[in-house]
């Protein structure tokens, strides 16, 4: 006799992504499919010494049980990060996460009852599809122009919504940035709701140029949630990210918290909290900023020879561009021909919560050097070109 | 306007073990509160090493996101372990999750639906009541005596029960271990139903003679979910433990966890697997429970001395002893004497789900060496003499 499980788990499915990284880990393959950050990058010597530095000096103390809250240095880091970019946060505001993708669940823990419905940007991150899909809730996908979420379309559906869902900067999958006037219209839209914005903000510290803009909450803060992480400026594999919230609703997100999993990986808060304090990590950042604007600027560049016929966007940060192809050129077509050619992507029909994005794909730049992306993108030209033959 | 929270949370409270380890956290405090393994056996210097060597050999790659199943080699150790044990799983019957707290929400999340009914040991471990709770389950505590659940009382409401949820091995927080006469007993019954076992074991391998007692899983294969850590025995500021489960709940069960935080901590369980293949750990692992069986009778011999009206369980292994005042003492008024005098402990009654339990308490023996154990019982002999005045 089977075991009867849970409702909520009917619609869930594999993340497509992490199937096709799958796929995509053969050692011959170019992978332009994950979100990760470089090996290069990755401070790997600092860790080490951080960790030898921390365990001398602090023992086992770095090794027990944290706070559910987490480590107070780095919650007070992250209301210093906010405050300085223009939001007065409380370091009491800000929890320490497993990844910011814990922050979904704790989310719609704190929010969601079967049927609500959550606002999402169309196409928009498929992991917070995936999570917020195990509360039951309707989605509701509003298209993105190139200033962010189509005013039009949001505007007929936003009374009765619980959560708008958006990444701001740099989003995931698109690379498309809100412009000012699109964060304000958005924000007073919300003013006269009662919409809790989640604002996700995985890559702000990626900016091409440096600048920070002020996150959407410094216009809302009494009703939005910002999420962050560590994983895409340091180091994906210690798990660490931050929920920052209206102190309404700090002490459900805790209990919420604790009931998870009691509190995140200790000994990586300390590590993280001591790179971050480092002297070098301004000119670390500066590197990491560096490497990924040359490295995007050689995709663009490469798409153009090699791929003429796609559209590609043109961010200011973040990981991804995102390609738009012909509109009876199917990307699934087109993974199938690269994956022999050698090269890997994820295909963008995976994004849209509702459908569509057939012909649109999204091409990570953090992951290969200027040299690497130039040999795959050729790949990816041949693959379209045989496929064209077809 | 405030914002509206889901119905989930309206029960929800802040951990109370965890406000009292607050309280307990005075430097001049002895603290018999929390489940902490002691600061002196945590093998610090041995971790410290294992990273150094670890990220000397496999660099950025230690640093990346794991996949979502966990490091292949803590899942076939883990695999390995219950083999020994005489239950056959295999390593893909094992995910790697942030500490065995976790596994509650992934079984809540694949298993309940709001309102299904959870049986459960009373008193029970305090954080699985907070977990299961999140997903509005119907609690129905079954009383223990001295072998385990008792038979008589479990009988009359498994049927249509949709979990029971155990903890055989010298159980959180009585310290009891059930006979094996019982085991049979409980998987017997539940061989006839539906229900699905939850066979919750942190603490095994801290046997005081270091026998292992076959998991209850032996004997109910394909309807039992057994959950094991990391913490116990080696740091729980790694945050990493384990779900076995039946094969056919594996794919749910890890599209939960990819939902939930993609994956679990990369270089903690690269540090494990390696602290577990040292040539030392067996030794390693004799020390823990020498120590631990010490201090054990340590207390039981100092409870014995300073509070003669309490009865003691005898415990084989684990964390804590469990002591039964005379029925009219409150142990809550205790503790507020006990804090006076500088020893802490937790109430026994947080731990039953629906009330009782008020002469109760739980001590825990793993923190403190048996001289602060003699200091501390003392102490708390003197805070129940002195409550005996009023």
């Amino acid at each position: 006799m089977s075991i009867q499980t849970a409702r909520r788990m009917n619609q869930a499915r594999r993340s497509f992504v992490r199937e096709i990284l799958k796929a995509a880990a053969k050692s011959e393959v170019i992978s332009f499919a994950g979100g990760l950050p470089s090996n290069d990058l990755i401070p790997v010597a600092q860790v080490a010494n951080a960790v030898q530095e921390i365990l001398a000096t602090e023992g086992a103390k770095a090794l027990q049980y944290c706070t559910a809250e987490g480590h107070p240095a780095l919650r007070q880091w992250v209301a210093d990060q906010y405050r300085a970019a223009g939001l007065s946060v409380s370091p009491d505001q800000v929890l320490i996460i497993s990844g910011s993708q814990q922050g979904f669940d704790l989310i719609g823990k704190v929010l969601l009852e079967p049927g609500d419905a959550i606002i999402v940007e169309d196409p928009t991150y498929i992991a917070a599809l995936q999570s917020f899909g195990l509360f039951e809730p309707s989605m509701l996908a509003v298209p993105m122009d190139q200033e962010g979420i189509q005013m039009d379309s949001l505007r007929p559906v936003i009374h009765g919504a619980k959560l708008l869902y958006t990444m701001p900067s740099f989003q995931n999958p698109t690379g498309i940035s809100y412009s000012a006037a699109r964060r304000a219209e958005v924000t007073n839209l919300l003013r006269d709701t009662s919409v809790v914005l989640v604002e996700d903000d995985p890559y702000s510290l990626l900016s091409f140029d440096g600048r920070t803009i002020p996150p959407m909450a410094s216009q809302l803060p009494d009703r939005t949630i910002l999420l962050g992480t560590f994983s895409k400026f340091l180091a994906p594999g210690l798990r660490l990210g931050w929920i920052c919230a209206p102190m309404e609703l700090m002490e459900k997100l805790t209990i919420a918290k604790q009931a998870l999993d009691l509190c995140s990986e200790n000994l990586g808060q300390w590590v993280i909290h001591r790179l971050l304090s480092s002297p070098d990590f301004s000119s670390y950042l500066q590197t990491v900023r560096a490497t990924y604007a040359r490295n995007c600027r050689a995709m663009r560049a490469a798409v153009k020879r090699h791929l003429p016929d796609a559209q590609c966007t043109d961010p200011a940060g973040g990981m991804f561009v995102w390609l738009t192809l012909p509109p009876d050129v199917s990307a699934l077509d087109l993974f199938h021909t690269a994956i022999e050619k050698g090269v890997a992507f994820v295909p963008g029909q995976a994004f849209f919560a509702n459908g569509g994005g057939e012909n649109t794909l999204r091409l990570n730049f953090t992951r290969c050097g200027p040299e690497t992306i130039e040999d795959g993108i050729a790949r990816l030209g041949a693959a379209y070109r045989s496929l064209a033959c077809y």
